[in-house]
């Protein structure tokens, strides 16, 4: 054994890169309760307190503190930088994405006009150099994707019945596997690399061999890069990570390099908080490291994560709301042998929401269980109800499918670790998909012919089969063409902004998942359900298309625990999954699909007409699988069940819920309200739900909090909205609107 | 008829792109003889003055006149540049390739090392920023190639086995349809690159059809670059050429576009003599035009052909000696009507050789077939008789495969004209291979392992059927190797140095072709006729490698009409392109072979041992498809009777001869030799042979020539080596003493 890895066992891991293996190999369970855990330092205190006067700083800035205007972003771009260069030495981990602390990296690969935009959006005026380079001598992903599309997808683009696509930024969601900077150095790395560069193809040229040995070449040097960049903050990564501190500090790197060379939507950190814990108990047990120590440790790592900043565009905030990262971070889960995977570390990064208050990153999630500790559970759900700021994950129906040792790599989106990456690609909106089908494929809000002219519903009354046969169709060809949107859009990003830092860091032999998205899914569940069970007929305009829906009687709805509805979200989310994998994938990918709109949700609805279930055109459609605003009559508990009906296995992507529960609806004490939340929780995931966006507050904290922004109370108030987590002061006033119009459960 | 089609005939070629109809519904065949050709004019002669002067400070000034350092090449880089910005009214046809006459542009695409290196070598220094983007920012296409090659590749290609690979520069080869440009206008051939666009894919996006849209978007791009820089020399050439003045200088930008977006080794123009006799033929006829400003206009479009340069390294000067670039122009052939091509331009063209004198560039060629009027083929051999600058290729053969609009992309291998593009990929020395079969995979040079280790010939005698079989299999892995080679370079070059500007000139439907290639061919042939019908022994060092052979007995040699060596010939060919058949092509491309080494048999030679042939280990070996130095014992006629042998149909990529004929063994008068050279011609194609480099001198004037470079008359001395012609004062001294150890025929 190297002298880095005195006192831990297995062997599985130390021949083979195998992470898993060295964290079930070494791994201390813990099953106390929180009371170990201590206060910040005064170092963390500096610290953040100096980030939250940037922040300040940022927010009366328009939202941005500082941009990059003529260094192209990249590992070893910048020298080293500092929170405050004055004092080096509080920072237990070093590392920022620029020279200066939130000032945000000029990043052409994307899209060279995305990055202007951004910097002028903000004041900014970059150098007409690199115009001069991302335009005439490379080529950006952007201008390569809009290259290859059709007509008659920039045409579906345009009118959003897709939309977040990866086009004009990195794709994200590939989650390098960062804790192999730390237990292996990148010495290691670049071996175990060259090894397969040596395996890769019997040496017959196909393209996909071509292709892959050009991307492990493209991996071996993104490596070599991170040697460098972690020497110029004065660090020798090249060996393993001999202590606790440099675990931190190694593992940080690594995910730096990532957000130093891609500017992903989502850019998870992964599942570090059991790993970490092995070398923090390595030095408490040597005497080397002290409680308050470990979690300054952690403190530290936290802070470096609540300060990632991209540039971003208007259009982009549009659809991602309050400037999210998608830094996530996963705590607890069970391992496949039936030990639980809680440590004192799970504990620590839950605590940092104490210690530096609340935050919306990093995305912090539980891979929940109702098998998990006790004291874990109630420590958590003790930490949801004083800061919103947590998710839970059903880690019974993860585990499964993807082991015990997956990340979250967007919001609800499972990983294999260093196993696995993700084309990433937005969403379609069925809900727009059963307009088209009522409509022949004529866009309801621009007049455009965008899907396929097939014959309309024509009926003064709309009948079911009738529009369920032709909603059949036009979901068919609304699955192609965006499945063939993300081939296309996957290729240019391969072949024009290939993650080489992440990839690095995950095995070259890789399991790549195609992951699609749904958006709208209540509403086309409530639209078909009213359809079917009530009286609803259309108000067509001078061209026949159905602009308003008069509905007669009452029908059922998805979010109340009732089969007539639920049973149709079943069938639909079944559905669009088979039709998706129909289709040719990229690199023979894996498809999956999510119901998870994130914000988006709203620019989604502003772009689709009246819904037959009622909803008027151009409000927002309910977030992910969210039943519809004003829907659930039956209370929390109903509605949960109503979600938990939807097949894990048929959204393999993630199907985000996102609720908020009135504090007393759950107890008159925080000890009441965390049991109770517990018991909310266990009952849910235990039906096989997937996840659960936990807010604990009312509506009128809202309604402040929208009047008075400037109340310090609000300065930090952190809520989960559809997948992430956000200051309700970041978001537009047409999002907290939106917030605020959601349900909030008065009752169970 | 749009007005500039005033007068043309057909219809075929008006509504979809066209030129071979055009061509055949337009052309006046010519039978008359040379008497109208007119002297140079004035302008003519004070521009070439002015070129001679460059090229003589050229020449002293190392064979680099002036580089650029800091502007990166592209079709839109440059403003206008003139031979001589004093007197821009004498250029009947303008357009530079950089801002001077003979400064060579900045290419980085290929390599930005060799763009660099070529600077350094010539005492440039080159911007450093440059440096930086094209290694920071866009990779090229060298790094990517080396990025993929496997140790075996680089090994193979250290050891020259397989040498000449595009993998620095540009791949070449490829013959944009530059008449197109002439005849329709830049806005109609976008229209229908539109249209190709619209109709490229079903919708569903495989890794192919993104990638031909990606490309039809950058021809697209391309297409609009040289309107702007045809603009910029203040022509409008968005519509089509109204006159013969217009046509030579649109189809001219056409070419401009490649060579200044492109570096490959061979750049040629195309067959466009027929074509722009079409437009001189109606101005004669409108009386806008005289026949002494016609020559004016192809003198003009010939002088700037000769002025075509790149920035080139010494390995590359050392494997392709005397600055080449093969912009190479067909006149001549049959059409599949039956008519012979020849016009009065054809005539034109090869005046230019006595109005400017002879010189090596554009890379003249006729193409060859007995039923070509005799006026034409007598004028073409008095030429070849005075300036030993052009060569024949046999229509006849080439007609039947490629149809009758074919150019020679390089030096013999034919490409349907804006139908077809070509992955060129230099040549295997299966000299070498044989020695690796003997060896048992040993590098007789370095030693090294390079081939398999299978089991070498370890009997005292070399035994025919023993070496044949071992020869067998070690050439399976050679052509598998080799082919995968290529394999990767053209994915490669495809993915970083794509010909968008060529490629826009071509039909989106393009068929490809894999060209491979074969060095050291007569000396296989000869060492196994050697071992089959004498006594061959080798002579092993310590380590058991042949390093000598001792021949006992009298054999067959290939180059004597003999068909017991002639017979090897034609199985060696056949065999290795049936095996290079075996194997996955990129992009399925029809895999080719030539025998063809330009004046890379030197480095050939250099890197190969011994031969069972009685060669001399590190000397030449026979360029092309030539018997070997010193075996043609029986004549010209016979040496040429052999090389007939060799079926075209298995080297469709080309068969390089190239012959020396003492001017008293053709005849005393030019009369007689003309004709004479017309006999053996007749004979030769007759037989179905394929290509002729003609020379007509004797030894005594290269030798003289060698040792006087400073004597006037040796200033454009002129000499066909194989596949192109150079000044023989440009050769290295080793290239030249190699020309003159060939065989000049003193007799038929």
């Amino acid at each position: 054994m190297k002298q880095e890895w005195r006192n831990f066992t297995g062997s599985h891991w130390t021949d083979d890169i195998n992470v898993k293996d060295f964290i079930q190999a070494n791994y201390t369970p813990y099953d106390g309760d929180q009371s170990f855990l201590e206060d910040p330092t005064d170092a963390t205190n500096s610290l953040w307190d100096k980030v939250q006067k940037l922040q300040k700083q940022e927010r009366e800035n328009n939202g941005v503190l500082d941009m990059e205007t003529s260094v192209v972003s990249g590992v070893t771009a910048y020298g080293p930088g500092y929170i405050d260069s004055e004092a080096k030495d509080l920072e237990k981990v070093v590392g920022l994405q620029t020279d200066k602390p939130l000032k945000r990296a000029f990043m052409p690969y994307g899209g060279i006009k995305m990055a202007e935009d951004a910097c002028t959006t903000y004041g900014y005026t970059p150098d007409p150099a690199l115009h001069k380079i991302f335009t005439d001598y490379h080529k950006t992903h952007n201008q390569a994707v809009f290259d290859a599309y059709t007509p008659e997808m920039k045409k579906a683009r345009h009118n959003k019945i897709v939309t977040g696509l990866p086009d004009t930024y990195g794709r994200g969601r590939i989650v390098g596997d960062y804790r192999r900077v730390a237990l292996y150095g990148i010495d290691f790395l670049i071996e175990k690399k060259k090894e397969d560069l040596a395996h890769c193809g019997s040496g017959i040229m196909t393209d996909d061999i071509i292709r892959i040995r050009e991307e492990v070449s493209d991996q071996i040097r993104a490596l070599q890069q991170m040697l460098k960049m972690a020497a110029d903050y004065g660090f020798d990564i090249s060996k393993p990570a001999a202590n606790a501190r440099e675990a931190v500090q190694w593992l940080y790197f690594g995910y730096l390099a990532a957000i130093k060379s891609q500017n992903g939507a989502a850019m998870s950190i992964g599942r570090i908080s059991t790993f970490l814990d092995i070398y923090i108990n390595r030095d408490l047990k040597e005497g080397s490291l002290t409680e308050k120590e470990a979690q300054e440790l952690i403190d530290h790592l936290v802070l470096k994560l609540r300060m990632v900043k991209f540039a971003r565009v208007p259009s982009y905030n549009q659809l991602f709301s309050g400037d999210p990262v998608w830094a996530t971070l996963e705590t607890a889960g069970l391992g496949l042998d039936g030990r639980h995977m809680v440590t004192k570390n799970d504990y620590r990064f839950l605590h940092t929401l104490e210690n530096m208050g609340p935050a919306p990153e990093p995305n912090l999630t539980v891979l929940y269980s109702s098998r998990l500790p006790e004291n874990y559970k109630k420590y958590a759900a003790y930490i949801s109800v004083k800061t919103s700021s947590i998710q839970y994950e059903n880690d019974d129906v993860m585990r499964t499918v993807w082991g015990d040792d997956y990340s979250i790599c967007c919001c609800v989106s499972a990983t294999q670790t260093g196993k696995e990456m993700q084309f990433f690609g937005a969403r379609a909106n069925l809900a727009k998909c059963l307009l088209y089908a009522i409509n022949g494929g004529i866009d309801e809000k621009s007049g455009v012919q965008v899907g396929p002219a097939y014959k309309p519903v024509t009926s003064d009354v709309l009948d079911y089969d009738d529009v369920m046969a032709k909603y059949d169709v036009m979901m068919d060809w609304l699955a192609g063409l965006y499945v063939n949107i993300l081939n296309l859009i996957q290729y240019m990003h391969d072949k024009y902004y290939y993650e080489a830092a992440e990839m690095a860091l995950i095995d070259t032999d890789v399991r790549r998942t195609f992951a699609t998205g749904i958006a709208g899914f209540s509403h086309v569940v409530d639209s078909l359900a009213a359809i079917k069970y009530a009286k609803v007929t259309p108000v067509r305009d001078e061209n026949g298309v159905a602009v308003d829906f008069k509905i007669e009687g009452d029908f059922p709805r998805y979010g109340n625990d009732d089969d007539r509805a639920d049973d149709i979200a079943v069938w639909l989310l079944k559905t669009f999954m088979k039709k998706l994998k129909k289709f040719h994938t990229y690199r023979d990918s894996e498809p999956t699909t999510s119901i998870l709109t994130i914000t988006s949700n709203v620019v989604y609805g502003k772009n689709t007409g009246t819904l037959p279930d009622g909803r008027p055109a151009w409000t927002p459609l309910a977030p992910g699988a969210n039943p519809s605003y004003g829907a659930e009559k039956n209370g929390l508990l109903a509605s949960l069940n109503s979600v938990a009906k939807l097949p894990y296995e048929y959204a393999l992507d993630g199907i985000s819920n996102t609720q908020t529960i009135s504090p007393s609806a759950l107890g008159h004490t925080e000890e009441e309200q965390s049991k109770n939340l517990v018991n909310v929780m266990d009952g849910y995931f235990n039906r096989g739900a997937h996840h659960l966006n936990v807010n604990v507050f009312g509506v009128d904290k809202l309604k402040d909090a929208m009047e008075h922004p400037e109340k310090p109370e609000y300065a930090n108030f952190t809520i989960r909205v559809s997948g992430y987590a956000v200051k309700f002061i970041d978001l537009t006033k047409e999002q907290q609107l939106d917030v605020i119009a959601r349900t909030c459960h008065g009752n169970m």
